[in-house]
């Protein structure tokens, strides 16, 4: 398997105060940081000296367990405006749902961050999970996952509209003529889909990326075939080299059938690396963590997550049979699978599953050595299982840390990273091409 | 008249590159600054170094006009957040509208915005004013006046209810007992309102302020018993001392009905000042900008705004009879009266009331130097005509750096405004009460 010509992408996935489920409650950690703004820039920061990608924030639209678990979240476009300003380089993502905001809002808003950073902008689009989040938004249901992605297409291409209802050079500011935008140069789109419509145009000129960076997650057959159509990069939980060189080959068959060019999409898996100097510390760092995890919540996580409760089963015996889930649950269908054939394959004990959830819910978890850890993601990456990593740290900011200060370094050293920065926004960072200006089709001027 | 024992409270009304419309026409400005956040950083650290109370954002969720005029608006809680790292005291306060974002996502924003300026952020409160934004978000039409009132009440009831579903201490972070929020002290709150509901809870604590300081608008009927209900903060529309002493009484007079203190509200008239050390020279910088104002645009903006066209009639002749104008609009009633009012009092040409509409969109306009602007302010302040004033420089930001340099000191020698800033949170700075912690009626333990 040759080298690869192009670099290793590379994400730095800020989640509460670490992936582990536990992270908070461990020494180098602090829960409230996850409503500090100097928690995360501090962060944004690390990952910027890190020369990473991106910095990459998810988004819930509901709260539970907050007794007993670090839990809710600030608006990430919100905070990612403030970290802006304290970084450069760095591109900025976060998570948005379609289901929830308005196309109006959310282009917006996305276009706001695109501008304050200077293109560094990323949505990750979600269409959100719960009927729980429905109802803060004064709905009952959830809609079913089918209907959601289809409702997402039309949503992004109606955001892609209000992005493109200003032309990239519409603003001239000519004082003497008392002209600020060029005739014809930002229009109404008048947008009628079978969901949304908006008259733009939007009150932000075009995005200094054209689009923010595009980002899709889901593994389903509705979520391979919404990020050929839409995704630039497609974030997805692999759990081994075999599943994810499987994943990669599916979404870039349904990119040829959608006619995009193979180098239009970047796969990047989650992967939660507990490194150190020794396997045997790594290891030693990797159980500390778990012991944080008493069995009762290790069950408890394993019940929550398959909506079924498992308390009467032995902790320590496997996985019982289960009745079927694909009708009992509308959310996280494939991360569901997953989970049960990770299960299966390793031979787990409903403890040892639940305390993987706690780890790094169904993302890849890695122990062991920077040079271990190089080993796999070199295999990973020359043999097209991906084309980089959303990186996972399990406490936070200090294994992210621990990662710039290790394992980029040994990146670097094989050739697989970037060892500077060579251009300023995210899309020149991942070699995404910018959109092509905003086309005019439709419309009247303002 | 005695001296007041409160000081003056000042806000710092950052709009477009100036209130004046035609500032991003003069030398002094730059149009393209609008979308730049460095514009805004260096307005915010002009304000705060001048020890404004606070800076204001408007926000309109529309686009028309932009070929001949700055138009276009960042989204404002995006742009605060990144203010808020670069500023430590300054109030920021975005105007939010309550008919067309989610009370759950704007409850959410505005609490991100309080946590990261560590009690700084205040909102507000508009209900829109268009057909054209209605547009935008998939309808056709912008509710009534009146209507748009009793739901924003509600909408405002709500947020309360979510700002408050976080016990001010329930966040213990316990990492010894796994006990991140004390028990009971974060709660659904099942809110079932005629228009809005929401199950919660917020997934952010309680803002530091408690709420974010509340500031209305709106001179109507409707608008005062809004005002009186609901706001912390009034800022409105004022063209003499006599009607802003009748206003302000008309405040506290249905303040006093709905049982509130009379220091629980600030009202903050807009005032847009030309100031120069002579006065030869204010009118000359006022004449210059008014001179950016073709005779044309003139009429064109009152016959915009009364939504009658007068170009058939003589451009430097009277406003002629109109129409009756309640039932034609929907939108600003207490505004267009106020215009139509002046126009009659002033004996204003339809010119000169156009000029005065692109000079500071019905907003009192002083020309002449910092003792005469000091003197106007120490009598409104001192006869209760208001409590502060919302400033909004012609040019920005270098009209703001003029009255930071000779306005401040003025009214500072004088003993109406602060030399020093003495709290930290924006409620402090205004002498608001901070309210009280969450009460816990309703709902369940999450």
């Amino acid at each position: 398997m040759g080298k690869r010509q192009d670099k290793l992408r590379l994400g730095a996935f800020i989640y509460y105060s670490g992936h582990h489920s536990a992270s908070w409650r461990h020494p180098l950690a602090n829960g409230k940081d996850i409503f500090s703004v100097d928690y995360y820039i501090k962060a944004a920061q690390i990952a910027e000296r890190g020369k990473f990608d991106m910095m990459f924030l998810a988004d819930y639209l509901y709260l539970a367990g907050v007794e007993h678990t670090a839990a809710g979240m600030l608006d990430p476009v919100t905070l990612l405006s403030a970290i802006a300003t304290h970084t450069s380089k760095l591109g900025l993502t976060a998570t948005g749902s379609t289901t929830y905001n308005e196309p109006f809002h959310l282009a917006r808003r996305y276009a706001t961050l695109d501008h304050i950073s200077n293109g560094r902008a990323a949505w990750n689009i979600v269409t959100s999970q719960h009927d729980i989040e429905a109802q803060n938004f004064g709905r009952q249901q959830h809609p079913e996952h089918g209907l959601r992605y289809q409702m997402a297409e039309e949503y992004v291409d109606l955001t892609r509209e209000l992005w493109d209802s200003w032309h990239d050079d519409a603003l001239v500011n000519d004082k003497e003529n008392s002209i600020f935008t060029q005739p014809g140069a930002v229009r109404e789109i008048h947008y009628e889909g079978q969901w949304y419509s908006s008259r733009g145009p939007l009150n932000v000129p075009r995005p200094p990326q054209g689009y923010p960076v595009l980002v899709v997650a889901g593994a389903s057959k509705a979520g391979i075939d919404f990020a050929a159509k839409t995704g630039e990069v497609v974030f997805t939980a692999q759990q081994s080299l075999e599943g994810a060189k499987a994943f990669y080959q599916a979404i870039h068959e349904q990119l040829e059938k959608e006619g995009r060019h193979k180098d239009s999409i970047k796969i990047m898996p989650g992967i939660s690396p507990v490194l150190a100097s020794t396997e045997e510390e790594a290891w030693a760092k990797y159980e500390e963590l778990n012991a944080l995890v008493s069995e009762e919540d290790a069950v408890a996580a394993v019940s929550h997550f398959l909506k079924y409760d498992l308390s009467a089963y032995p902790a320590n015996g496997p996985l019982p049979e289960l009745p079927d889930l694909a009708g009992a649950s509308n959310a996280m269908k494939s991360r569901i699978q997953l989970f049960i054939d990770t299960a299966h394959a390793e031979k787990l004990t409903i403890v040892e599953l639940g305390r993987k959830m706690h780890g790094a819910r169904g993302h890849l978890e890695f122990v062991g050595t920077p040079e271990q850890f190089a080993d796999l993601v070199e295999q990973w990456f020359n043999e097209y299982a991906c084309d980089g990593f959303n990186i996972m740290p399990p406490i936070l900011p200090a294994d992210l840390e621990t990662f710039v200060e290790l394992a980029i370094p040994v990146l670097q050293e094989r050739g697989l990273f970037r060892k500077e920065y060579e251009g300023t926004t995210l899309r020149e960072h991942l070699g995404l091409e910018r959109p092509a200006p905003a086309h005019f089709k439709k419309g009247q001027v303002v």
